[in-house]
């Protein structure tokens, strides 16, 4: 049978998937109606949601693969930042018409691969079709130690700000998708353009860093909208206000590159969303413990400023000493 | 502030579903970016997600109350066949503009008055804005007392076939919706016609059964894309086949009167959608008890039929005794 032929039928399309479910018994199989999870003694479970969708979440010129590996990404981010350890995930796919055999097996494949890495399963799901863009639903659950998720409201004034990596890298990398001539206007080696590209392609959740999370932050949260939204989304909850100097934010060779040659760059580099790194929030005394496990882990992480006492507010000096002015202040927003 | 100004900001849609999450500590009022469970010891969890979208499971004209209860209801519907009680659900809705607050507004009113009859509250979930049909995408999470989650596989030659309530009224239901004038081709009374409209409006969950599901059944999965094709998937998943009677399948009077009328229309019933029954397989040992525990609990059932050796299979005797020529043997399918 060619390798473009269409599935016809649920069952077609959860054959393909069904093997990304073996050998996590509560699966049984993708065969049965619902999942069945059995929460290890001393855990309690983390969870989450968030779609992606075709030309608003991913390129329709994506390869398969990626769009299945950045669909599980983001949604394993979130648990990340939680101090969680992905446990089990389920997928509703919305095909507009019967889907390729070729694009599926690649999708599942992309899957795969993504969730080895990030040691989940595929546990259950739904695939239906309907008007509209091709659309990837995954609800994604962790686990932690009971007590010891790390939230987005619990930062204080006096505590340190970190982030782990490097920010800006998938918002240039998104960019040079779109117009692969930008790399000679940023001055760019093929490898540096590529290299960003893969940032913003197959994004790693930090799951190193959920340990050191647990132990040593106050709050943490993902970055996913863009660095200065996703701190005004902690500083909204925890009551805080936030001070960040442009100047710590940790940049990539590649992304300083750029910045050196267009300085102008930096503000929409903070930003940019789908960073998918971590933000903590961290007390003074846990800072050198922080940093000390996370480089353990190898995820550096890098102080970018620190909290003081609401209202919520987040405030970023640029390279002048001056307050930088942000060109997308809010970050992004659906509506 | 006109109730038909629109939402524009992802917060301005979470302060308006946050109610329907108080009290539930681990929601963290949806100002986190997960849900915390701690799960009841000896309980284990049943998961599962089904989303709903505007034009393919249900109508742009259907009240928003209605959208939100038949959102929920159809996932809570795959929890009650499996014997769990609902906890919780977290939720990604997709618009393809801006939602009216007016609109939002009511279809939280809905969910409230669904979650408050099924006994579970948002817990978390995701807004975005994409083109395509309004989508709603419940993930729901339940619990069993460990080791008793009704699985779909283990139904075995020799058990007999129990269907819940009555098969027919929703799939009449939906037409009566799209041609309100079949009520007089069909003889229905207007509180006939509308009784068939409600039932495929607003599905209810047979949570009640859980418990003599867990006690009794050797296998369950819920009715949702029509009652043969749902036999045939539990034939499938248990390998064995089913010998059922369409004079045994359980109809309400509305549904008897326009049978009575239409003698081709049993056919039809017995493959439309939308029923949100359960289906259970029973040892003949427990039949008596499974019966009588069911109507103690005030959803009654009623055999259809029994199960013998595979391969899998369905055959139906119609009225006159001979095999049922079924228009749609294959049911519901999205592809």
């Amino acid at each position: 049978m060619a390798d473009h032929d269409k599935l016809h039928g649920e069952e077609a399309i959860i054959a393909l998937l069904a093997p990304l479910a073996e050998g996590f018994a509560g699966a049984f199989g993708l065969q049965d109606d619902c999942a069945l999870l059995t929460p290890a003694p001393g855990t309690e479970l983390v969870l989450e949601t968030d779609p992606v969708a075709e030309g608003v979440h991913f390129l329709s010129s994506d390869a398969p693969e990626d769009v299945a590996w950045k669909a599980l990404a983001v949604n394993v981010s979130d648990l990340a930042a939680k101090g969680a350890a992905p446990l089990a995930y389920l997928m509703a796919l919305s095909f507009p018409a019967a889907p390729d055999r070729a694009w599926l097996t690649r999708f599942a494949a992309g899957l795969g691969e993504a969730q080895a890495r990030f040691g989940c399963q595929l546990v259950g799901g739904d695939t239906d079709r309907r008007p509209g863009p091709l659309t990837i639903t995954i609800t994604a659950i962790g686990s932690v130690p009971a007590g010891t998720m790390v939230r987005r409201a619990t930062a204080r004034a006096g505590d340190l700000v970190f982030v782990s990596g490097t920010i800006g890298d998938a918002g240039l990398g998104l960019a040079l998708r779109k117009d692969a001539s930008l790399a000679t206007a940023w001055g760019l080696s093929r490898a540096e353009a590529e290299e960003l590209v893969a940032r913003y392609v197959r994004p790693e959740p930090r799951l190193a860093l959920g340990p050191t999370l647990r132990a040593h932050a106050s709050a943490a949260m993902d970055i996913s909208d863009g660095l200065v939204k996703d701190v005004g989304r902690m500083c909204k909850a925890s009551d805080v206000a936030a001070h960040m100097a442009a100047a710590d934010v940790p940049l990539s060779a590649a992304v300083r590159k750029v910045v050196a040659r267009s300085p102008q760059m930096l503000a929409r580099l903070l930003t940019a969303g789908d960073d998918y790194e971590v933000l903590a929030a961290v007390a003074s005394g846990q800072a050198q413990a922080l940093s000390a496990a996370a480089t353990a882990a190898g995820v550096p992480v890098t102080r970018i400023g620190a909290l003081s006492a609401g209202p919520a507010r987040v405030e970023v000096t640029g390279p002048d000493g001056r307050k930088l002015a942000l060109p997308r202040a809010t970050g992004w927003d659906h509506f």
